[in-house]
C-alpha cells in the first residue's frame, strides 16, 4: 500500500458519439497524467448517451463485450499513459443479457477486474431495468498498483449496504461512476434538494466507513429521444472527499471539468483509529438487514 | 398516522446538578408544547453532566432505575402537557449491569417503550465501555400517539446498519439523543471535519432511508474531573432534517436552543416513491455485512 494516491476524474457531457466521446476523454487522461495522476475514473457509460431516457430494443446495440473495442482501447491508453483507468460500460454478456459494468484498466493495460452494478434504478427518465440485469457478482474490491478500488455504479451509491460491504473488504477508496441530473420541470427547492441527498449520502459513506470517495457525473442536457419527457439536465457536481466526508474537490453543475486530489491514505489509518466504527459494529444483531422489510 | 408531526428538540448545557437540569428543561419543555409541538427529544444523559471522561466507580451513583424518579418527573410532565417526551438516562438495571438507555413518554404519562444503546463508543474523553452493557434489545421503533419513533443513541449515530433496521420496522422518524465535542487541541480544521462528519452521517441516513433525522447533542464546555484531559467543549449544531437530508432547524454550536420543526409525513412518501431505495436492495447479496470484517 502506498501512503498517498493521486487521483483524478473526468466529469464531461455527450458530445454526440463514442468516438467524439472517447476522444475527448482521452485528452483528458493525458491532462490528468501529465498533472501526475496514477488513477482516473470515468462517468458512467462515458462513451455514449445516457441512453435509458426510453425502452427501445435498437439501443442494445450499443452494448459490447467485455474484453472489447472500448476496453481494450481504454487499456492501450492506461499502459500508453502509465495510470489506472476506472471506466463504465454497457455489457453484452449474451443475447438478452445485459450487464452496467465497471472495469479496471492497469497501467500495463490489462484488464484487473469488473464490477457489474448491483442495484439498477427504475423510474420515469432512468429506465434501466429494461437495459441492465442486476449483477451476479456481488461487491468486492479490486486489487491495483495503487490500492484496492471499491467500484460501485450510480444507483448503488444511495445503499449504504454496498459501501459497508466494500470497506469491510478492504476497499481503500470508493468509486462511483454515474449519471443522475434534474427534471427541470421541477421546482428550484426540489432540484437543489435532490443534489444535495446525492451528495450527503455518498459523504455519509465516506463518514461511516472512514473511506475517501470519488464520484464522477455527467454533466450537460440530453433530450428525450421520445420526445414525449422534459430531458435530463445532468447535475455535474462530480467530487472526491477524504474519510471524514472533507471535500478534496468539488466540480461544477454546468460544465465538463478534469477533478485532482491527493488521497493520503494515513489519513484514513488515524481517522479510524480515533473513530473505529468498524470495532463496535453489532454483527450479533443485523440479521434483519438480510429481509427485505421487517414486517 | 397522522400526515404531520410538530416536533422539538432541547439542546443544552449542563447546569450542575441534576435539579437545574430538568427545572431548565421543564420550562424549555413548557415552551415547546405552548408553541404546538407534540413530541420532543432530550440530549444524551440530560440530567447529568457527561461523567465518562474519567472511569470512576462513584460515578454509577447517578444511575437510576427504569421506571424510576427522573422518567416518573418526566411521565408526569408528559401527561400534563400533552406531548411524548424521548429522554435519555443512565440506566441501573442490576448492581455491576447499567444502560445507556432511552426512554419514550406518551402524553398519558405512560412509558411506551425503551432503546438501549447498541453501540457503545470508547475513546480518550469518552470512555463508556466502563459504564454501558451494550444493549441487548435490538432495533425496534417504539409506537406512539404521534408516530413510529426509531430512537438510537449518540455512538448508533454513525452506523448505517441501526439507520436501516429503524427504517426497515417502519419508523416515521430518527431520534438521537447524542453528546459529542470537540477537543480544544485539536486543529480549527480537524474540529471543523469532526463536526461536518457528524451532521454528514446522519444527514445520510436521512437520505439512504427517505426518513426525517432529529438530533439532539449537548453544548457548553465540561472540565475533566481528573484535571488531566483538556475537557470537552460540546458542539451543539442539535439538527431536524426531512427525508432528502434537507435542514429545517439547525441550532448553534455554542448556546442552549430549542429547535422546532414540523415533520411532514406525506413528503417521505413522495420522497420514496421517486426515489424506492427499500425496492432494489439485493438482500440476496449482503449475508458479509453479519461479519466483522471480510478477510
Amino acid at each position: 500500500m502506498s501512503a498517498a494516491i493521486e487521483v483524478a476524474l473526468i466529469q464531461d457531457h455527450h458530445r454526440g458519439s463514442a468516438e467524439a466521446n472517447l476522444a475527448a476523454i482521452e485528452v483528458q487522461l493525458e491532462a490528468a497524467a501529465a498533472d501526475g495522476a496514477q488513477l482516473v475514473l470515468l462517468q458512467e457509460l462515458h462513451n455514449g448517451p445516457y441512453f435509458c431516457q426510453r425502452q427501445a430494443p435498437e439501443e442494445f446495440d450499443r452494448a459490447e463485450a467485455i474484453p472489447g473495442p472500448t476496453s481494450e482501447r481504454l487499456g492501450a491508453t492506461a499502459k500508453r499513459l502509465g495510470i489506472v483507468i476506472v471506466a463504465s460500460l454497457f455489457e453484452r454478456r449474451a443475447a438478452g443479457l445485459y450487464h452496467n459494468t465497471a472495469v479496471v484498466l492497469e497501467r500495463d493495460g490489462s484488464m484487473v477486474g469488473k464490477y457489474r452494478k448491483m442495484h439498477i434504478p427504475d423510474d420515469p427518465g432512468y429506465l434501466e431495468k429494461f437495459y441492465f440485469t442486476p449483477g451476479d457478482m456481488g461487491f468486492h474490491p479490486i486489487q491495483t498498483s495503487v490500492g484496492k478500488l471499491g467500484v460501485l455504479v450510480c444507483w448503488d451509491q444511495w445503499y449504504p449496504e454496498a459501501a459497508r460491504l466494500m470497506a469491510l473488504a478492504g476497499a481503500d477508496v470508493l468509486l462511483y461512476p454515474t449519471a443522475i441530473g434534474w427534471d427541470v420541470r421541477d421546482s428550484e427547492t426540489e432540484r437543489r434538494n435532490q443534489r444535495q441527498a446525492w451528495i450527503l449520502a455518498q459523504r455519509g459513506h465516506a463518514v461511516s466507513n472512514g473511506i475517501p470517495v470519488m464520484s464522477c457525473n455527467r454533466t450537460g442536457v440530453e433530450e428525450d429521444p421520445t420526445g414525449r419527457g422534459p430531458g435530463i439536465r445532468f447535475w455535474g457536481s462530480s467530487f472526491i472527499c477524504g474519510p471524514q466526508g472533507e471535500f478534496l474537490a468539488e466540480a461544477e453543475t454546468d460544465q465538463p471539468q478534469l477533478l485532482r486530489a491527493r488521497l493520503d491514505l494515513r489519513h484514513t489509518e488515524d481517522v479510524r483509529r480515533m473513530w473505529p466504527f468498524l470495532r463496535d459494529r453489532r454483527i450479533d444483531a443485523y440479521q434483519d438487514l438480510l429481509k427485505r422489510f421487517r414486517d
